[in-house]
């Protein structure tokens, strides 16, 4: 904690000189009292009574997303010539049925048999074990340190109001509890349910008893066009609409791949029980990258870039054994050790880890924790999610997905599209296939309308089934099980199956897909909380430590006096400052310095100048730095000039301090 | 036309040659193939067959888009301090019901008897007149230009598939079908019907009759949460989510207006027969600015900036009389004599055709149609459309509505939140008031369960209404229709009513609202439109003349050969333009130079640089203009920097021409 006051330890000339900014000098009551206040977000149509899980960004809120949007483009789309798509957010059923989430997409739920109440089931069982787990300590006399306690106590008020009572429980009890909960997000349905029998977990409030876990699907349905006929979702995901749109990006790729596309836009989750303000929302806005990569060659061409990186990991068998504790290693490091499967994984990990520091975050609440067997979506084959740690817990923020070629192959074989690479091999290889002959004529007698199906089915067929076919009919016929379900027995004058030799200049194969994918909104949400302190001596004084790179205004410009010789400064000022592209804010009310001051700093506004008769006088200016408070003064001119490079990065503020000289005069605390 | 061959008459140091592109010039297929060819935008999930009215953008089209969302941020938001929202699309449908739009949102069809087909009523009774009037011409022998009829012949054929058969009408019917189509905008759903009966419309493809125009909401529904009993609709504008948030913003603003808030985001309509490609789409992107001001004070303080704009306006008493023929004028002349209403409005609609010319569109292809009486959305008072001319006709792209009091007092009145300025009155004024006093107890006695009701009712009444009751009670009572539409008899026992006086400090009003509503799709396709070219000597060749400021990529670097030495240097000179900000594409592909030109010519990218065995030798670079295909050349870092400030616009060509040299090298063409 610097104190303006008293002689900082921490050097002034940093740019973001250490700030303590320990859980208990946190207190998130008095954060979302700010966030509310300078409308960052708010509950969306307050004034009708809100609905769960819907906000509204306000000026603040819009301000500070249109920059992590903005870095997330250049960090991404820009060093790495993405190719960027905007599209649909209203998706055709059959789409989304083709990718699994008509069938797939769902959390179980539970209702009480009584009033009818609807939980989350998942969420019930982690509330209620929690609450158990913590009646136990305290009938022990445990004592946990206060602030975390206090920290839990809201965090539970959020979940399911689920009162601790102080039960002291079986030793064996708390070790499975433990167990449960480190492996929450692994359960099926029926296993919440076998696990809410056997501890007889009900609804907390009512003591009634619950329903067995029942799948809700989580997507916003409508119709579409004027007969209602046409059913379509709202996106759970951008990722669809990457997908169908492959062969179009392939081609723009000229055919080539490693290439990624990206989209930001808005997705839909119909939630059973919206909770945790922002990050746990019916509606938000994600940023998702599809990386598409050659099966046989995940070596990233620019991994050495980032090998040293370190990130915090948590692997899946550590969590199968109940623990939860994290290793510290270099991404280079994780994937020799086939910790992380590849390098193009490994790749966009260590991206997202200097991405999320760029933007702010605290590296030591960030991990990166892999997903279990169970818990990962129906789509993934291997997920890293980075998690960051606020006052709700360990929160997924970015998910790192190996979709494999799942996508793309359900929609080939649904639409017949060409969803496909196809690369010229640098030697012609010569293979042997076998090729099916049909007496067409017999054949279509044989089969009448079936015919065409058989043959097409038959054709589909990989060499060994063909192999099968082929040793069968050697027999006299062959019983052949088609997509109908139905078995069609094809005697050997119908069909020929022959192998030929043939020289293949290409290969084929369907890509596989690395995808990271960011919820921005719980991105923000964190980085709020990380950025988040009161000033030591005044804890109504609240500071957001946002780096200049997201700070939704970069500079305040302020004056003493309501002089009009001032007030036209002070506007030519800001007019300069806009015409560099800083965004900065003028007040000439008639409020104190250290008042203006004071309410920008809890909009994380990075810089300030001073403007007063000295710079009518001598044409001078002074800078003041958010966290440290600390000042400088110089020409009008110089002074816009060092701001743009501070904002721009291109100088810290030790930089700015060679540029302009040291300023005590008047202190504005 | 410029020619790169012959002597060029128009001057290669204009940044923009003039360039002949009428009409006879433009062929849409070949646009349209364009566009497809290189993904600027395509049917959403095509490979699924598509659905009507639904359009994904690929890496060209989202660039693009950008673009011009990040010059309009920059002309409106950043340069009026406006406050910027990010609102749910998701919206409760509480408050659609009660801003109108689940009564009044809605369009009006026609559905074929024995099919079923559906059309939009109003869109086929023109497609069937103009149709009409065509074949009236072809049988008077009337001559119409060519082109022009082949481009009303294609948007025929996009339209309904409406033949005209060469057959001459009464005078007197070529006369009401002409003032019926200048007026079509205006008629109700029973007058429409009325037409379609007495000129015998029916649908064209079967001749089967047409049912009665019958009202469809355009709003997509959903249901919100486990239970479906949270009604949604998706939002038809973003215009709502401004408005339920007003307390917040005017509190933001220091209770002060004018001032305004700007939303950037996704719309949806559930159009009947969307057509047209991006001009009539079901999910579209909308920049939507709410304007507050104070409803007895529309004078803007930077009108002066502006008050020589020249508009072409179209206003509604010309197309009363049938005419569309429109008017050129300065908007200070427009407002001073009252064809538009008000400084504020005159001052968006100045500051719109501003921006639209900015982003390059053909001022002599925009006007200004002022919205007829029976046209207006529910909400509006008066509405100046800017149409944009393309081959589609003249179609409305940016709204200015004046929404007067209507949203904010609907909402307020509904939810009793206080949507209101207050403002400190100069002198304070002493006003007369009534004052209802209730014998409470006997007045709730009397009223039971609705006496709360009443009361509150009564408290809320105006000062003539509260004059009224006076006097009805000073005859014994007073009978009072209730809002629950019951009357109730209040004997002067219970209620009295006594005039009294005070002294006011402050005045209280609902601000209107003037709403400049963007269409970024249909803008962003007449954009294309009215940008599209084809060089003379290869009509193959196309050109989008795109301003610099709105191309996806400013700078293609290409070279004539695959050597390594030229291949790092090219990627050299992308790193330094990237570090610049500057999206730029390298192609070190094997094919001719000109090709190259001639695939980014297409996708509108302004500059070119080509990088050869001199530049290694002599570290020279070549720099190219799209249209004219002039060329200069100078030290790569001097055109780097020119090429900077070219696409800030700091510098023209003239202006590039005076920093490098003429280079007449070997012809691209």
């Amino acid at each position: 904690m610097v104190s303006a006051s008293a002689a900082s330890t921490s050097h002034p000339s940093e740019l973001h000189p250490p700030v303590n900014k320990t859980a208990h000098e946190f207190d998130k009551a008095v954060l979302d009292a700010l966030l509310a206040r300078r409308f960052f977000f708010s509950p969306a149509f307050e004034i009708y009574g809100g609905v769960a899980g819907l906000y509204d960004y306000g000026p603040t809120g819009s301000g500070l997303q249109a920059n992590i949007l903005d870095a997330w483009r250049k960090h991404y789309i820009i060093e790495e010539d993405m190719l960027e798509l905007d599209t649909t957010i209203m998706t055709l059923s059959e789409v989304l049925k083709t990718s699994g989430h008509v069938d797939k997409f769902a959390d179980w739920m539970v209702k009480d048999v009584k009033t009818g109440e609807i939980f989350r089931a998942d969420h019930l069982v982690e509330a209620v074990l929690e609450a158990r787990l913590k009646g136990d300590k305290e009938a022990r006399g445990v004592k946990e340190e206060a602030p975390i306690e206090e920290a839990d106590d809201k965090k539970k008020k959020k979940k399911k109001n689920v009162k601790s009572v102080a039960v002291k429980l079986p030793d064996e009890e708390v070790k499975e509890f433990e167990y449960i909960l480190a492996k929450i997000d692994d359960y099926t349905g029926p296993q919440l349910g076998e696990i809410m029998k056997k501890y007889k977990i009900v609804n907390p409030e009512t003591n009634n008893d619950l329903t067995e876990p029942v799948e809700f699907n989580l997507m916003f349905e409508s119709a579409i066009g004027p007969t209602g006929q046409i059913k379509g979702y709202l996106r759970p995901e951008t990722a669809q609409g990457h997908f169908v749109n492959f062969a179009r990006l392939l081609e723009f790729n000229n055919g080539k791949v490693p290439f990624a596309s990206a989209q930001i836009g808005r997705s839909f989750r119909n939630e059973i029980a919206p909770r945790q303000g922002l990050l746990r929302v019916r509606e938000f806005t994600m940023a998702e990258i599809e990386h598409y990569v050659d099966p046989l060659d995940k070596v990233h061409p620019r991994f050495d870039e980032v090998r040293d990186v370190v990130l915090t990991l948590l692997p899946k068998d550590v969590q199968m054994e109940g623990r939860t504790e994290t290793t510290q290693m270099t991404v280079g490091d994780a994937v020799a050790k086939k910790i992380v499967d590849n390098e193009t994984l490994g790749y966009f990990l260590a991206r997202t880890q200097l991405f999320l520091v760029k933007i702010g975050m605290d590296a030591t609440r960030v991990r990166c924790r892999q997903h279990m067997a169970n818990e990962m979506a129906h789509y993934a084959a291997d997920c890293w999610d980075f998690e960051i740690q606020s006052s709700y817990g360990w929160i997924e923020c970015v998910g790192c997905a190996d979709r494999s070629a799942y996508d793309l192959s359900v929609h080939a074989a649904r639409t017949k599209a060409p969803l496909r690479v196809q690369q010229k091999l640098d030697e012609p290889r010569v293979v042997e296939k076998l090729v099916p002959t049909f007496d067409a004529k017999a054949f279509g007698m044989k089969f009448k309308k079936e015919a065409g199906m058989l043959k097409e089915f038959i054709f589909a067929m990989e060499k060994e089934q063909l192999q099968c076919v082929k040793d069968e009919l050697a027999k006299g016929s062959s019983t052949v099980q088609a997509p109908d379900g139905n078995k069609y027995e094809i005697s050997s004058d119908l069909l020929k199956i022959e192998p030929t030799t043939v020289t293949e200049h290409m290969r084929e194969f369907i890509p596989n897909v690395i995808e990271p994918s960011f919820g921005i909104g719980r991105i923000l949400y964190s980085l709020l909380e990380h950025s988040y302190w009161a000033r030591e001596q005044d804890k109504a004084r609240g500071v957001l430590s946002l780096p200049a790179l997201v700070a939704p205004i970069k500079c305040l410009i302020v004056t003493i006096s309501q002089d009009p010789a001032l007030r036209t400064l002070i506007h030519d000022i800001s007019r300069k400052m806009r015409k560099l592209g800083i965004a900065s804010r003028v007040d000439d009310s008639s409020a104190s310095i250290g008042k203006k001051y004071a309410r920008n700093d809890e909009l994380g506004t990075p810089f300030g100048c001073t403007v007063d008769f000295a710079s009518l006088q001598k044409g001078t200016m002074t800078l003041r730095e958010r966290d440290s408070t600390a000042q400088l003064i110089g020409p009008i001119d110089t002074v816009i000039s060092v701001v743009d490079e501070l904002v721009k990065g291109t100088i810290d503020w030790k930089g700015a301090a060679g540029k302009l000289e040291s300023y005590s005069g008047v202190q504005d605390v």
